[in-house]
């Protein structure tokens, strides 16, 4: 049994106690938030404990492992503590919201040897885990292109958007992600354009709401990713990933199985209305990956430096939006 | 080349004279009809040559052989002047409305070594014969149930269901054509049941609109088919095998492959508003293996004796759904 | 909170105790079983208390409900002794292995005015559901056709065989009540044939693995239902219901939405391995319409007469497969 | 009838001259080519009249329309001639292998008010044509970001690429086309990236084989159009259209519908093994559409301006490639 201590019981938090309160194999002992109330609604609900004491999460001899699930400027703080515990961690992404901090912190839990996992939980996703598979297996060859689709139904609040940090680094990072997860390469350079189209007062943020990203890998194999903050018909993901003996799709996913047909037509049935629907079971798919690497020694993955990696990416391509320019990816 | 006589220039007459037409090794050269001006008006169309005189057609020394498009109770007496002068036959179904006639006729024919084949142009459809061609390389092994559905867009008149012999007759006897073709083997017995739920005024016809029937091989393998002569939703037919070691199934064919994505639907292209356009290339493809077969002198196919044991098979439907008992077909 | 006791540990008792445990508005206070081992522990394993005291789990101050998951031939009598101690109901199909103690004891429980409800978990799959919401909208208009398949994997081992009642009773049941459910009709009458392609040895018990089902509705609607025991290619179900309008089809499910792309070729994924991940999730979800039925006064539904009903055409189907005649449904 | 002189007796003549004499509106009278001889064969094959002084193909009163389907350098020469003849005009793209000399030969025909009409053949595709219907009903919205994808399944052989201008002239032209036909706007500025995947000495050409282009329309809407020269999976090409208010796609396009069912995989049928497979019926429909304009004096389209558009933009994607920047397109 690991015993985990959860930080942050917001949205995500409260996601992830579910997980951590229904896995066989976790002792979920601790919830802390700044809110003390709110950590101890949360707590109850699983029959956990609350702590208005953070030090409580870090001690080595009640805790196995931390999931950092508060807001994001706390994230590398936490971490860090974690390091100097000895404590193994199931970090939220960003590691940090500024890239120099977030490179300081993952080299910081290196030299510990902090046993941590960054939550890309897409990966963990069951149909990208076997697009994944079938592109190792060799079974379409060399990647030469990758495609990916991230489009949320809804238009976040501009309150939200104004601290996210713009679409590449809170929207379309965890692409950025799954395609370097996807072509076992980091990309080289990125070109990124962007326009405000469903929500004319992000330029205000100097961010946008629908995007196409080009990346390249150094193999010269190419990337293509479009972002779009709201859609009229649910939420969209997909992945294609162009080989050079044949092609391999992730492809849009349907709330059923269901087909009424009439004439000159047939209607099926459609998106998830919500990213939370089509994303929920990668949440604890993830958390169990993390548990079992715990459990039997083997290497986490997504590690932070996987994390540092996806970031770098937005970083560039952040840059790119702006200057119009190709930007170079620092790795 | 192939001179081809083509007797009949009603609907089906008009479709064959145009593929006739078409055909690189066709000699589309003459045209008969007892409606001398219907003759005279297609034969035109198609650069062809019009007759009142059904001698003409069945002239061994300008004719190769004739297609048989004429109405149903013409075939037999056509197939056996074609048999007495020596030319090949290309026969619409049925070949006798009469089963015992249709039966002197085919040994007619047979015992003359007269060259014919039954449009049974399903067979032809690119699809059925993919299935065909993956139930005979044993893809999914032995078949043990197979299921067929057609059904029509919109209710025949009145006077045409009328003399048509009902819908086993009519409609259904593809259907059991396909059955026997896929099996490779000939079903022993049949049980239909059928109501009149589009138009009752069928009843009055001791005929069906909407019918169940089931057939038995004699391996012990069924076969499902479901009849309905009127759809809400345009014309639907489609094939499933299932067998020993999997499944093979021609899907219901849509008219394209757009999709509209919007707020929990996804609409796609419906189904084809008519038998004919969903079965049009049929036709020729049908027609193209007679012309071929006869150039190669390779087995025509499907023969004179399919035609003649779907027929069976039909009247003994009929008789189920008249006594509401399972009927043995006459082999 | 509803306080209900589980009475089996078996197979289907496990995955009730799982479903219970976790239900937010359940209170799982008891297992029992004639396995006294065996009740600890499943009990043992979700928190919840054993007993070898049958009475125990028929305490109206300490229960709300019993959940009959016990062998079949102890239905009945847990059913009468929850109606005798004025306790609720969710029971395993089927209310008896005897047609007519079953009636009996639905009567029973009716006169005493037990709240019951018989696990007929597929009604509340999301996508027969969704069906079902669709036919009752009018949207394809009158039902005229519906067709069911029911494909098990593999061949269930003949000792289970032996004591299953056959195919009729033990598999094509769920879709008995599936095809009176959309249709909102009782079938009439019921014909059956079948063959033992898979699995010989069933000959030795009057049974059969491959069977096809017809039956008809007081509307003159038809109904086609395909049974087979051992499938090549996993689990397989579906539902077409053709209507005077439209036609809606709940299609095979696959398990995920992954497309390989090769020359001449697509490989999609697959279906289920095991009827169990198919309908997984129908078990909860039939305990959670129990569960809220409880709470808010409302209807349970399926009722025990539902089961009766499906049972009815169960035993009229087995009569049929005997006699290879049409044979009229008991209302 | 119009009567219509072929000029060039190639793979894409002999493809139009089918069209041509199967077309029931049209007096297919002469086909020139520099190669007599085979303008001959492909005249006799089709009851037509060969000739070899070009000038008889610009008789006003022997032809109302000469089809341009000989090699590119001489399209310009005989678009020119048509205009001075007061004949009309199908001309395969590209107008003139050199923009500027393509802008004269336009403005030339228009100053001459000449009927004519440049055969972008897909935007007759029966998909593509429904998709633009769609768009233009206002049933997504407004286009915010289009995706297009084009993928040969061989490798051309290096010395038609040496001739062909590059990938952005002669494959991705058409999707250039496609992209502001169904936005309805002209792109304003192009990124280009490519690589030598597939056929590393395309570098010597300064070609690429796999390319991924950006475009950007003055409402700030995307357009992300993907192309490779080699596929090991067929001929494939797909669009989607992202709307304001939901979303359109023409899906890739499989040779048939049939599926097979085996353990944990469906194999369904795949993608047609040639790009003239996939668009041979394109090329009738754009004929087609020619003749009834003419017949009805409606206007041509897509008309020479289009050609020059399409062309504007490969040219400026073409210099993106090898800048690596963001290019204008000159309007």
């Amino acid at each position: 049994m690991q015993r985990i201590a959860l930080l942050g019981a917001g949205f995500i938090g409260a996601v992830h106690a579910a997980n951590l309160a229904a896995h066989p194999d976790v002792d979920f002992i601790l919830v802390y938030d700044i809110d003390a109330a709110r950590a101890h609604a949360l707590a109850e609900s699983h029959r956990a404990r609350a702590t208005a004491d953070v030090e409580a999460a870090f001690d080595p001899d009640a805790v196995d492992a931390v999931l950092i699930a508060s807001s994001s400027d706390t994230h590398s703080d936490h971490v860090r503590r974690a390091a100097d515990a000895g404590v193994a961690v199931f970090c939220e992404k960003p590691i940090d919201v500024d890239l120099r901090r977030a490179a300081d912190t993952v080299w910081y839990a290196a030299a510990r040897g902090t046993r941590a996992m960054v939550d890309f939980n897409r990966r963990f996703d069951r149909d990208y885990a076997e697009l994944k598979r079938v592109v190792d297996s060799g079974e379409v060859g060399n990647v030469e292109l990758i495609q990916l689709s991230t489009r949320g139904p809804d238009m976040p609040p501009l309150p939200y958007i104004a601290v996210s940090g713009g679409q590449m680094r809170d929207q379309t990072v965890h692409f950025f992600d799954l395609a370097r997860w996807i072509a076992g390469l980091d990309p080289v350079e990125v070109f990124a354009t962007g326009s405000t189209l469903a929500e004319p007062r992000l330029a205000e943020y100097g961010d946008v709401d629908t995007s196409a990203v080009t990346l390249r890998l150094p193999s010269g194999a190419l990337v293509q990713i479009d972002s779009a903050r709201r859609t009229g018909y649910g939420y969209d993901e997909r992945i294609e990933v162009f080989g050079s003996t044949g092609m391999v799709e992730a492809r849009r996913q349907r709330t059923g199985s269901v087909s009424r047909y009439h004439a000159g037509r047939v209607v099926d049935d459609g998106m998830h209305a919500s990213w939370f629907e089509r994303v929920k079971p990668t949440y604890a798919a993830a958390l169990d990956a993390f548990v079992t690497a715990l459990a039997t020694g083997q290497p986490l993955s997504p590690s932070l430096e996987d994390g540092l990696r996806a970031q770098a990416i937005a970083e560039a391509a952040t840059r790119s939006l702006a200057s119009g320019k190709t930007e170079p990816i620092e790795s």
